[in-house]
């Protein structure tokens, strides 16, 4: 169960992507295939320690820029390194992706070359973020849809539901709508339709959240529409940053205060290290008829490690059959409800 | 030129209110009515050290509850302390109001009772946020308004600019639109119309801008639809509290630590007064013909006493005239440009 690797994406391409893919290889034994310009690739590996006989090195000609239009792997270059992690998927050859390229770029590659799971429209990027009761919570989707249907976001609960349980661990995961009021009549058309229909799909829906819910682990999964998705992602970060310079201003201030910084540091990093996405390494793109992990542009080899570590855990899990079956089922009951009404 | 506070509204209602209305008297010199049920709002100031003899009280039978529908001001307590407080600014006997309680019959009673100012459709609610380049960010609207139309939000675009201008001090306010993307075509339909259009206001726009550039200081207002401002606050406020807990549990894991943190005490204070609603006060709510401060339920003196003293502040300016003009030129503009293509 191969976990192909976009070795040519990502702000410190190539050599961040090899050596985390290999670092994952030699720590959890993981199956990788480096997909990138074969001689690129090689002088890379040369560079490293120690390359275990699994690494399995895929030519491809191109590479996608990282501000080139997202459908150029589509429309231009059919031989870029995106596009072919894609066709060894699509093929079988692979399980999963990992790239830190061109996150556009990746989300049109995956959807139209991996193709998604029957009964899905489209996939939806997904975030595992952590909460004030020390769990996970899932938010879904964070950009790879604007303008979404009630249908859509039903299908990003439903993909939400099954992550949460088999890759988070959570038994029955509570899943939230993302309004601006608890009140079922609260938020948007689009809100309070979800809302109707939700209520029927045997899901443990708990309602209406608010954006407080994002991080305070009152819900398991929070679905909510790309644009807002995208918009809670960043600003969370951007929030974080911010935290960030403010208390390094304020411990600056005085000795005191440098001093007391100087022996809370040990806590600091360990705080840094549970904010930091290169701990997390990468978002999955789910939905599809294989793993898709997008990573940050900005990713360490600690970040490609641990992204493409998740992909092999994904590998193992069956997920998108499940994902097809409970589709399936709320399919065929509407179906059966609309036969009902009509007789 | 006085403030009238709902001395009934909020959590900590009459008491934090009436000390925190008081306190803004004596220190800034603000002059204040205080609205509520006159026998209750006099036990309280009987408990008040002294009181200054230009404080005001002026009764209403009525309190809307926390938990009661935004429309019971006007539908069915038209006695009520909020509903008083509107009617002194439509009658000229007080220039602005201040209230800790039920924010969406807030909203309501002033959009009825206050009323807009000519050619703004619908106040919006916004926030002044601390950014990474030390200043100040405008956002709006919070949630006052979920289907916004572009002209809508191009209201709020020039009611942001004159509050940055006039009350945060920047003399050419870069407006931003919230988008998911930096490029022109980047977005939903609305985003798209608003881009259009805002483009030709004369105002400083700088384009469609991102949830990072919320905190990040490159732009001093930021335009948003009501549901997603309110999704950014909401979360804002939840990720605060996370950062807080987490550094918190990190820094009591060892005795080091704590010794660090109590030499760093201070300079934690300081960042989480600088973090903390209750420095700030309380939120404007725009587009009205006179002011409307709304504070977080949870207030304490502390926080009405910053928010009396922001509505004063915001008397002595002449933002809603200001507004009124430009949006009465933006209209004859629109004309002039209608009746050249029609010749």
């Amino acid at each position: 169960m191969k976990v192909a690797v976009d070795a040519m994406g990502g702000d410190h391409a190539p050599r961040a992507v090899v050596t985390g893919a290999l670092q994952a290889v030699q720590r959890y034994r993981c199956s990788v295939v480096l997909v990138g310009d074969e001689e690129i690739v090689a002088r890379e590996l040369e560079r490293q320690k120690r390359v275990p006989e699994e690494v399995e090195v895929i030519h491809a000609d191109e590479v996608v820029g990282m501000d080139e239009p997202a459908i150029t792997p589509i429309r231009r270059k059919r031989r870029s390194s995106i596009r072919v992690c894609c066709e060894l998927v699509r093929e079988g050859r692979a399980k999963a992706i990992v790239t830190a390229g061109n996150t556009g770029a990746a989300m049109i590659s995956a959807k139209m070359v991996i193709g998604t799971i029957d009964g899905v429209d489209r996939p939806a990027l997904a975030e595992v973020l952590p909460n004030q009761k020390g769990g996970q919570t899932v938010l879904l989707d964070l950009g790879a849809n604007v303008d979404a249907r009630p249908s859509h976001l039903l299908q990003f609960a439903i993909m939400g539901h099954f992550w949460a349980q088999e890759m988070v661990g959570t038994a029955s995961p509570r899943v939230g709508l993302m309004s601006i009021g608890a009140e079922e009549g609260k938020g948007t058309d689009l809100t309070r339709e979800v809302f109707r229909v939700m209520k029927t799909t045997g899901l443990n829906f708990v309602g209406n959240v608010e954006g407080r819910d994002v991080y305070n682990g009152e819900v398991d999964v929070v679905v909510c529409d790309g644009f807002v998705g995208n918009v809670i992602l960043k600003t969370s970060e951007s929030l974080a940053n911010l935290f960030g310079s403010m208390l390094r201003e304020e411990l600056g201030r005085s000795w005191r205060s440098r001093l007391g910084y100087l022996l809370a540091r040990p806590a600091f990093e360990s705080f840094r290290r549970r904010t930091d996405y290169r701990e997390w390494g990468a978002s999955p793109l789910l939905g599809l008829r294989g793993g898709c992990f997008i990573a940050h542009g900005s990713s360490n080899p600690k970040a490609i490690r641990n992204a493409v570590r998740r992909a092999a855990v994904f590998c193992e899990h069956d997920l998108h059959n499940k994902i097809r079956e409970k589709v399936a089922q709320l399919h065929r009951e509407e179906r059966r409800l609309l036969s009902l009404q009509s007789a």
